[in-house]
């Protein structure tokens, strides 16, 4: 009788409150990699006009992502970040029909994140809150291969650390946190270590970049090579099988 | 029996084990808010006259939010900030016929910081503790937004990784300690980052402040709008629906 | 039957597992005020030769008990700090009839620091390690006042995480090293931020200070002093009733 | 039955499993040394270029262990180091007949590593990232001092978090990266707090050293001494008597 009813309750509410639960899950991935991209836009652009030094923007980043997996990872696991979204689905862990809504709300996260330092810094200093290879201590291929090696560890320490498809948690958020911050500080002179495509794709369509876009590529392609590396080095420890499909709620 | 006996116990200690027990929570939004206020206010103190870098200041307000979450949030909930309380009451999780003893709890807290301050300092310094807006860096205008968007961060993760209306326990500790590093370091130069009204309002009665309170609606009406922009953005995740009144003990 | 085989048990081992286990206290807490008093020192000692920042020797220093709490906290309580035993005492949570013991320990622990400190630096710097007042910066006075604030905020915080009398477990540890760090930056100026008699009498014994002593007065009265106010905020909030005298295990 | 069938089922795969567990055990030694090696060394070069400064390195190195504990300790254990692997046999709670694969996978780790730093810094700078004594701030006499004494600090803490053979979850996580960062900040300026032959040895044969491998003996040595003073004062706290040989899974 009770599974019965339970049986019944599921399926009065099935559309309506999954509905609910998936727009709050795309919600919940927008405001954060808007959040993401406007502070790691801010942390950079501060460091570049020497308003802080690069070291402490490199912490922030660590702290940042820090901040928002604890109150987020348990709603829509905490990606903000188009390749863990991607190296997620690889594993078999997230569903592929949900991608393109995933994609979606991260870009348009990015986009607002981009409208946000724009407003907050003005329109002539917000360009600088756009990754871009400074052609003074590094070059283009340089800051490729940082990006593929620099993400390699960062998907790495994410796709080890979650549960399923969510970073979720103490251990993850340290972890991952702890991960971003030294990745920032080591490839901070070498490609300004975005890691996330994203991140630097929506602010240089607001707000263009010191470079005009020039390196655009190398946060794109960088990222997505440095994932798929994660995947393998990853599948090498847990094995390549076949995972559920199943959803953490 | 059990359960008489437990009734009757209950009924004969029900006033004063009450009282006692609101007077503990008074008693400690009292002590939290004094310390919080003095140690923030040394480190801006301190960072504005080169004793410290101001990055430093920066991670150290996120290390005393830190600790004092952890000794007190099971006793009172770790607000120590009058913009936490109102919208824990908005979100519906805290009585608001409290309102007013936390508020003055809070308030009395501050105005005892700006004593210690001044105690500590030395009448001659205890000005540069207050929050103002430095005009070479900033303008009313763009810290007025700050103080807006900064706020509007911190109360997210706090309501986020709240119990109730409680601050309470590793995940909220460590997220709320990282978003104030992170919001007090990129707002700095913007508005010292202060997000608190009385933060500000308690050492600028005692202390004045070295622009002679001229920005002090800054602090007061920017940390207002934020919260109620992170209300809207956490019951976008959470849903607007009635929460229960309960308080956690 | 079984009840009675393990009454019997007790009472066989219990002389000697009984001395064994607290030989093994007072050997954690030579051990944990050895290692703390020899990197504080080299801390304070290095930051005062602009070998590294004194931000980066307060932060360090908070590092340096969260690493000591966790693997120490379980056996001995991770007092290192004879104030930090006087006031569970007070709280009456410790056994006063242990004092002695853990004094003469933590203090033994100092000695060797000292001895350590002189071993790793040199006679000719091993002074620099020791806390004393820059009157350059602060004064006597001033210095006294800011150990009695310091010291009340950190044991403040210890007594408020703490189980009975040990410093055990995450809450603690981070909590305790985050208070450390924040009153070590900001005190750091004015004291040098001790809060920790033996911490500063051990060395002063083995390697002098670079004020010959004039001021080690202020690092044991003081932070006396800070820990009794500690002690009377903390009975505020959780009351001035009889403890169980039980020890953690 | 149940008992039979799963002692059949255990009998079946044995062989295999025993195996493919053993190989994942190997391979993640392996990927976390290459990790260390390479992140600990990049911290190293770049701040000895200045590119970042000696104090955010020292917290980096600090972090990255963190980083790496979380998602391999419950793995591997996480020694990447062979005095952590050598301690744990002295110890009895990892197998001897283990440390040669141990040891090889650790090797080949430091050695990939070493050339990961080639690849991203080029060859003119590949040999800064690795440690060597600067005769202008210590010697060798006094390097060698330091390695004992912060490797004697490190692998303490490592012995007394540790799950059996394992640095595994939080509180050992959190210890070791803490003590990691204080080490490698006090120890910066006399030895550059290498702590792990590997780390050393590994970028040293593929990159040389800026002194030619003058002090490579340093460290080897040191951390060896370092190692056994640490187990002794832990079997000092935890007796010396037998440990099981079982091995977390």
């Amino acid at each position: 009788r009770e599974q019965q009813d339970e049986d019944e309750e599921n399926f009065h509410i099935d559309f309506k409150r999954a509905t609910v639960e998936f727009f709050r899950r795309l919600f919940t991935e927008f405001i954060g990699t808007m959040i993401l991209t406007t502070v790691l836009g801010a942390n950079l652009l501060e460091s570049r006009l020497k308003l802080i030094t690069s070291e402490s923007a490199a912490f922030n980043n660590g702290l940042t992502i820090l901040f928002l997996i604890y109150p987020l990872g348990a709603i829509s696991g905490a990606h903000f970040n188009p390749v863990v979204t991607f190296t997620f689905t690889l594993r078999r862990v997230f569903p592929w029909q949900w991608i393109p809504f995933y994609f979606l709300s991260q870009f348009v996260g990015s986009i607002v994140g981009g409208l946000l330092i724009r407003g907050l810094f003005g329109g002539q200093y917000a360009a600088l809150a756009t990754s871009s290879v400074s052609l003074l201590t590094s070059s283009l291929a340089n800051a490729f291969k940082w990006e593929i090696f620099l993400t390699f560890c960062l998907v790495f320490v994410i796709l080890q650390t979650a549960t399923k498809a969510s970073v979720i948690g103490s251990q993850a958020a340290i972890a991952v946190g702890a991960a971003l911050a030294v990745e920032s500080l080591i490839g901070g002179s070498k490609s300004t270590a975005s890691m996330n495509p994203f991140r630097t794709l929506g602010p240089s369509i607001i707000n263009n970049s010191n470079d005009n876009r020039h390196s655009l590529w190398v946060y794109i392609v960088g990222p997505l090579l440095g994932s798929i590396l994660a995947y393998l080095a990853v599948s090498g420890i847990q094995g390549f099988g076949t995972k559920t499909n199943e959803i953490t709620s």
